[in-house]
């Protein structure tokens, strides 16, 4: 290898930091970071524009590892530029609460924009992040101010290109034409398997350029200058691009590069040393040489590109101050003075109305009447717009050249939702997208991520249940509610009605720290009647609906199955036995309340039934084993709806049967 | 349009069998049908093999409608050519327990392949079925006797060419050259939200030739003579073919088609009756004339393609006796007579070894121990085969034109699982094929099918934990076990040492029935000491592992969380609280038993604490809301797994104090 500076040795730094942090760790993927480090000069010294003093920046370039497994590049990349990522974090890299995780996750390490290792996703963050500056250059910028306007690159490799969702999300970044997106594939030709050719034999570029993308082919992944053109020709394109860059996994190793031992473990003392040889790499472990330290330094650039957009955005906010206020708060992420007002009002004309519909309807509703105070509402469906029903009058549909505010993100229920929490991860917008609710096992993992990042995605699953009628087992939810709520911060709600889903609503985009489900029926539901003291404890999860003097027992139930408590509850009054209704709408909010709360509302030392229309393992949490739940532990059927509830038990004579027999003796 | 007998009116017989269903059912998806009718007449009328008088007849072609909202279609051709689908079957399309549902249902219809409905999936069991009958025929045929010699035909429309899983298992099948696959694109141009050139712009025929596929291009799918060339094109490729076909969407509703209305709804009497003057359809609903009825009937054809094929296999038989009977125990699903023999061997021998290794290398020396007399064994990993160890020392792994029993799926979990189901549903075959847990999340719609389809996949998962240690929490489980086992019909195992190991496999294999995932540790797990009697148990889902006079409390615990369990009984003893120990490696399993082993493996009156590494909500369905559990309600963290579980509280000293703080007074 030469070793001429900078560039060279500026690889190598790369390629010392990620081996070296591997082995101390004995954990790790060396292979990726020593293969792309060529790539990564290319980008990070040529043309990626940030700031290392402000990763938050909102002007920045954004760069995302797809393929995150090879998180020491981005460490190093960190480290060396002049983030706050020191080399005693380089060191702790994989250890109990560092700043270098095993993965690179957001809002730990200052420069992570994503949290990425679940393969494809990444692309789709960063097709969502590309998504979001076109959409929103459009709505802020004015002639001869473009206070948005900054790149996307993705770094992905052929795991990420496997993945059925690259499809999804790439073929739809070609069809939006989201040009400011740059993304640089990793052709090693090696995956964990081995090499890739027994099966992965795609013709990639041609791949990409079916979808309408800027194809730059045989790039040499280990020429910096030829990288570097790639991405200069890339910006000047008016498609999104692909570089197609030929590299060696793990170059600099002598004796493992080019195959797939040296992907995801620690070369080893005796195969380190050999690198350093191989490489001219004479510093210690953990130390870069000055020169080197020095070439990498992007702290002064970086201020001066954050300087010059300083100078920009100031110019705006005195040519537009309106527009400067309202973009700063978009990007911030704070709801407008007037949205609880607004929400509030909503809730009222709810609670006037009484109307029996649908809860996908009564979400339809509560879109209309949060979008004129939210135009961060960014919505869309997986081509079921009219059945999801998530747009709303006045929205504009997104197409190449046409930005808007409403997404037909086609049939692509995992893509949507990664893209989704892309768009979240940018900043500027609310994301919501919708598809049935069965289909959110194609997009769990996105669901996931969204809850580990923390981040508003705002997932809307209609046709929740048997209610769904004539489609069948194939679309009628029944464990999918439940398993839902199993995953760490996500909050998931399931409205009884109109006033239910409005709150539910103002929730999921109040809720600044992780995303919402928000489940609803495809048939109607009645409207309830409520105190305002009630109303206000929609809030909390779960409440007493219906209360009644020397109650016998409590049921508790979620969305459609309110209807048949309050129905049962009536029976069993008749009957003499008195029952409490309680309704449930989350139980992860009601769950994060107050024992005392919680107490009050589940009653004490009364028996418990739970109704609701799906698998009954999860509530046993709430009705011990001394309770009953009238649920569904099997698949549904396909007939109409009314048939369905009959015969899976759901009937007034049914939940009057548990709950005598479970009632004290 | 033209009348002429007898292609036209064999495909208005579909159409208005089609539109009249759907307006009786009031429900379902008439646009399809309508659309793909003279490609159906072309497939059935010229090309597909099958025998309506016997739908498991072996060697039938495989059909599959991926786009399966379109169900009318294959119950009209099922009707038409001769199945036991009568008049009065499509009469109660859409209603309870008919033999007609609103998605397709394999077991349901006779003559329906596969479960559709949920997108994308049908091409991928297509792929699988493919897959199957290119072993199959390597491992059966000889020279002069192709007794395994099928096509696989696929519809399917741009829902499924927008879903992610299309790329994954196109490519596939692209790479391993299954050229007996020919999938036919119903190009209408529309999907629900409308016309699909706002989100949809691929160059489909540029996508599938970069995967390697044989494309024909610009069929007028209208004409049913270029349909059959295509097809006769198609077969003689050395390649899978993708025939496009340019339709009409609901062909044949003259204010309708080609248009989104016609997809799913009900046509109305006023457009049906139009529709009737439009295609000269002269006959009343639910009426076939007995030209077009004569024209379709497949019957006579049917029994001399399967009379055939019977001298065939008579001849295959008389040559190759042993070959023949094992052919035939194969695609019975029967296991060998040897088989349950070798599996208590296998236990027996693990008795003896009393090995700690983790559990995922435990499962590899199962498979290795069951590989030998079970030739059907197909094994394979997403792009983890070293990690997920679901190879053996003799596996052949298979490519292109060389054929084997363990595939390199590629980075492509849900594709290899709908794959996977595909390869069971073709029978010959029992596939197992595996990911990390974590990224079953990907597959999970597909876990499903196999459990709704009743299927023999074995989804074999390894890294289980928080105990995979560094990779972090985009690849720790943590809501993973309890959500696989609100699937219905699932069943899932997460054994605790070798021993539990071996008896889930073996369940696994001789689960006729429906498929079972298999979750195994990466770290080493201790060897459990057992009795026979309790050995017996394992298989029961559930049981006493260790007992204890005057037990106190019981501890439930699964996996590698039975270490810690045992420890904490011990020193629960040492301080004068003497208690029991359930293993649970399978609550689904446990939960089938009858209720007087339950109560007797669970106690009476005792408190119980469970523990798994894992989301505790599951659990309290068994300790109930006096018991306590050990788990972990938040995502993990990158860290060696020992710190890990120090860190989330998987200590002695930890469940020592729960089990205190729920003992009874």
């Amino acid at each position: 290898m030469k070793s001429t500076l900078p560039t060279t040795q500026m690889a190598n730094a790369i390629r010392a930091l990620a081996m070296d942090a591997v082995q101390k760790a004995n954990s790790g993927h060396p292979g990726m970071p020593m293969g792309m480090a060529e790539i990564a000069v290319a980008l990070w010294s040529g043309h990626h524009r940030h700031n290392p003093a402000n990763p938050k920046w909102q002007n920045r370039d954004r760069f995302l590892l797809s393929n995150g497994h090879g998180s020491m590049l981005h460490y190093a990349l960190l480290h060396l530029s002049g983030y706050a990522v020191s080399m005693d974090d380089i060191r702790s890299f994989r250890q109990l609460h560092s700043k270098t995780p095993g993965h690179p996750e957001v809002d730990i390490t200052p420069g992570v924009e994503t949290t990425t290792g679940p393969l494809g996703q990444g692309i789709a963050n960063a097709v969502g992040m590309a998504l979001a500056e076109y959409l929103l250059a459009a709505e802020f910028n004015k002639p001869g101010h473009d206070v948005v306007d900054h790149y996307t690159y993705a770094f992905l490799g052929d795991g990420c290109l496997m993945e059925g969702i690259s499809h999804e999300v790439c073929s739809l970044a070609g069809t939006l034409g989201l040009k400011k997106l740059i993304a640089l594939y990793d052709d090693n030709g090696i995956s964990i398997d081995g090499k890739v050719e027994g099966w992965f034999t795609d013709d990639t570029p041609k791949r990409f350029e079916s979808y309408g993308w800027n194809v730059i082919r045989n790039v040499d992944g280990h020429d910096v200058a030829a990288v570097a053109a790639a991405i200069a020709a890339a910006k000047a394109a008016d498609k999104p691009t692909l570089i197609c860059c030929k590299t060696i996994i793990g170059k600099g190793s002598p004796n493992l590069q080019g195959g797939d031992k040296v992907h995801g473990a620690a070369l080893g003392d005796k195969e380190i040393a050999a690198v350093r040889e191989y490489i001219s790499w004479g510093a210690e472990p953990f130390v870069i040489p000055d020169d080197v330290s020095a070439a990498w330094d992007f702290k002064a650039q970086g201020a001066a590109h954050e300087g010059e957009w300083d100078a920009k955005f100031a110019a705006y906010a005195a040519a537009y101050p309106s527009e400067a206020a309202e973009l700063k708060r978009r990007m911030a992420g704070d709801l407008p003075a007037n949205f609880e007002a607004t929400l509030q009002a909503a809730i009222a004309a709810c609670v006037d109305k009484k109307e029996t519909i649908a809860t996908r309807k009564a979400s339809q509703n509560a879109i209309q009447a949060l979008a004129p105070v939210l135009p961060e509402f960014l919505g869309g469906s997986a081509d079921l717009t009219g059945s999801n029903l998530t747009n709303w009058k006045e929205c504009i549909a997104v197409r190449s050249g046409q930005p808007g505010n409403h997404i037909n993100y086609g049939v692509r229920e995992f893509g949507m939702s990664a893209i989704m929490n892309g768009v979240a991860l940018h900043g500027g917008y609310i994301p919501f997208g919708a598809t049935f609710l069965t289909f959110s096992d194609y997009s769990r993992n996105a669901l996931r991520m969204a809850a580990l990042m923390k981040q508003r995605s705002i997932f809307v699953f209609t046709h929740d249940s048997i209610g769904l009628g004539e489609d069948g087992p194939t679309h009628q939810s029944v464990e999918h509610v439940s398993s839902l709520r199993l995953i760490p911060n996500l909050d998931n709600w399931r409205p009884a009605d109109t006033v239910e889903s409005m709150v539910a609503w103002g929730e999921a985009v109040k809720r600044k720290d992780g995303p919402s489900t928000l489940i609803f029926s495809r048939q109607n539901l009645p409207f309830q009647e409520r105190s305002a003291a009630t109303i206000a404890n929609i809030a909390r999860g779960g409440y007493v609906l219906a209360d009644a003097a020397d109650a016998k027992a409590v049921l508790i139930a979620t969305g459609s199955e309110i209807e048949l408590a309050q129905a049962a509850a009536a029976a069993l009054k008749e009957q003499g036995v008195p029952v409490r209704v309680v309704s449930m709408p989350s139980t992860d909010v009601f769950d994060r309340q107050d024992a005392a709360y919680k107490a009050a509302v589940l009653g004490k030392g009364l028996p418990r039934v739970a109704i609701e229309a799906g698998v009954t393992d999860f509530w046993y949490k709430y009705v011990g084993l001394e309770g009953a739940v009238v649920g569904i532990d099997s698949f549904g059927e396909s007939a109409p709806a009314g048939v369905l509830f009959k015969h899976f038990g759901f009937t007034v004579e049914n939940v009057v049967a548990k709950v005598k027999s479970v009632l004290v003796a």
